[in-house]
């Protein structure tokens, strides 16, 4: 079955959006379906199947994280772990402090989050990015008072694929006794994912992101580290997030970093080529292009341009109708047509911000892909600035 | 592959704990995994795709439930939907009131919640149930007062597999201005399940308590009814219930919900025939053994016995070893090995309580399965109290 059933495929240039499901994890999955389907709470043969197969997920995972098995709590997906992370510390801690830092450039989630803890108490101040989208690590220093409890920051950015210093803000948040919760779903599958090395207390993943099924997630909290539950009930997950375990899917979420094991190294190089491709054609090929994020420091699998005097959505639409699937923003507010806020962060002006597209590869993507993407664009944005005034402005002055 | 991989099947009689998902469930949700794998908040063909697969399972669930496809908020399970009936519509109703009735009968999972809104300001009155843990409609009308803004009464228990009289108690709510919200997880597949008939205005439900996949739920909140988000991101589904959606998830329990509707009546007649045989042969074959709940206005595949003397789990661990699994309570509080609340609040005794075993038919179950338990029952208990002392001073009071 092909994505528009009559057509042929599309291709698939928005890998930060949604990824497939790797056809091992699902033939994994499978027999937890019908087969082992228990309750791993149950005390009889089903029940010990299920919680078996949960032991040896997290031990997996734990092991390909560099954690201890009792360090991950499973989840619903990377909004749940990510909520669990900033609510459930804020509120657990309280105590020690009321006063958390973010980044600017966090997913929106967080600064949707962060607005529900100021209406609750807490005192939130955000770190300010550079031009390409790194956060500020002198300020973040600035903004640490004796009631701070929390930093949050990101491995890399979800949107403009910029790695974030997060050794060095891993040593600020140690040095001052502080929490560090990092939103590690960008990075998945491309950086390593090793908290312990960074300093990093509590860790947010999703496993659709490692090509896993969605609605399935996981945070790392280390150990001497609490957080209050947000999901409250029988008690599963050592009491901080209850409601029966999804067995299938964590068991998808454990194959799936199996694979990355094996592939990750592969899959970084020729991402690596990708982005390569796409950054030195179309730069060449299109004027007045440009490329948001940093030139070196980002993600391998993540290419973000500008383009001046057209409008993202257009872009996307005219991708569309060539079959291929693009962003121009995170997927998370690509339906609101407001600016991602991102690359406000980085200084541009909302009308710069609206010209963007990000590809982002994946798995499956090939050089084919590559090519086709490198031959549309320079189409698509010649035409749209025929039709622009705004174009024609910016070309005269 | 079996459950136990080299020996025989386990035959499962405790379909309450966890059930196999269906496999027109599994085959419908296949495709979703790795190649109609998108993002529905993407703006491109493969997010579309995704979106109109949404749409349409929140239309199909919608019309088994005979509410409009609005009133539905996707969850990752039962534990999340109650989550958010109690704790959202609490604090999304706080000016109303802090005055909250839940029954003593409702799921652990209740109780666990409430005892969080008692920190956080609001009061919570528990209405008792009779000995056959029937909610006392006239305690519940006299716990009401001027700051009542919540009910919690669920259709029928998980435990006991009594039927709550949910229409007196939907009267009473809707006389007095009060929302009523009712799990309605235990009832899946027995029941009709249509929330309007019943003056309910809020109802949790949860996928695989109909052969859908686990870490899938849904939350009916009726036009006019509003309840604050629990986890807080992106905005989906209306901004009550952030994060991609779980679209494979939530195709395979629609398409569980299109199942049940063909199969409904003539399962529930087939469990009621199992019921029968169960409750009439075991209670004439086992001296001093009970049937606990009521006996006639509950769960169709519910059986629950209480016998004198004997410790459920033994009982337990005795038909594990002749390969069937059976429970002594929920699955949820099996492992701590307290006596059920459900069971105590009918006005049994801790030791009383502590001698019960539940059987739960569910769609696999064959008159074999049936044959074999009645087989089994009375030898079991007949070989646990030989061992007892404490059945031995039964028999001479």
């Amino acid at each position: 079955m092909s994505q528009t059933q009559n057509k042929k495929p599309v291709i698939n240039l928005d890998y930060q959006a949604s990824k497939p499901v790797d056809e091992r994890v699902v033939k994994r999955m499978l027999p937890f379906f019908d087969q082992l389907y228990g309750n791993p709470s149950s005390l009889h043969t089903i029940g010990d199947v299920a919680e078996d197969a949960l032991t040896k997920a997290r031990e997996q995972i734990a092991s390909f994280l560099k954690i201890l098995p009792e360090e991950i709590i499973f989840t619903s997906g990377a909004t749940e772990s990510v909520n669990l992370a900033l609510l459930g510390y804020a509120i657990r801690n309280r105590r020690k402090g009321n006063h958390i830092i973010i980044s600017e450039v966090e997913h929106i989630s967080q600064h949707n989050l962060v607005k529900y803890l100021e209406k609750n108490g807490f005192v939130v101040s955000k770190v300010p990015v550079d031009q390409y989208g790194r956060i500020q690590v002198e300020k973040l220093r600035k903004r640490i008072t004796d009631k701070t409890i929390l930093i949050s920051v990101q491995y890399a950015n979800n949107e403009i694929g910029t790695i974030q210093p997060i050794d060095e803000v891993g040593e600020i948040a140690a040095e001052n006794g502080i929490a560090l919760h990092s939103d590690a779903v960008a990075a998945q599958g491309q950086l390593d994912l090793h908290p312990k090395d960074h300093h990093i207390n509590i860790m947010s993943l999703s496993s659709n992101d490692f090509y896993g099924p969605k609605g399935v997630g996981a945070l790392f909290i280390q150990k001497g580290f609490r957080v209050s539950p947000i999901i409250i009930g029988g008690g599963q997950e050592k009491g901080i997030r209850s409601g029966t375990e999804n067995v299938a899917g964590i068991v998808g979420m454990a194959e799936a970093t199996r694979i990355l094991q094996e592939k990750q190294a592969e899959e970084v190089s020729r991402y690596r080529q990708y982005q390569h491709k796409l950054q030195k054609e179309i730069l060449a090929e299109v004027p007045h292009s440009y490329l948001n994020g940093h030139p070196t420091d980002r993600l391998p699998n993540n290419t973000h341009f500008r383009f001046d005097g057209i409008e993202g959505e257009s872009i996307l639409l005219m991708f569309k109708e060539q079959n291929m699937a693009v962003s121009t923003g995170s997927a998370c507010s690509s339906k609101t047509l407001e600016p991602s806020h991102t690359l406000i962060s980085t200084g541009l002006l909302h009308e710069e911000a609206h010209g963007s597209l990000e590809f982002t590869t994946g798995r499956y993507t090939t050089m084919e892909h590559i090519d086709k993407a490198v031959e549309l664009t320079p189409q698509i944005v010649k035409r749209l600035r025929e039709l622009s005034p705004l174009y024609s402005e910016i070309k005269v002055t």
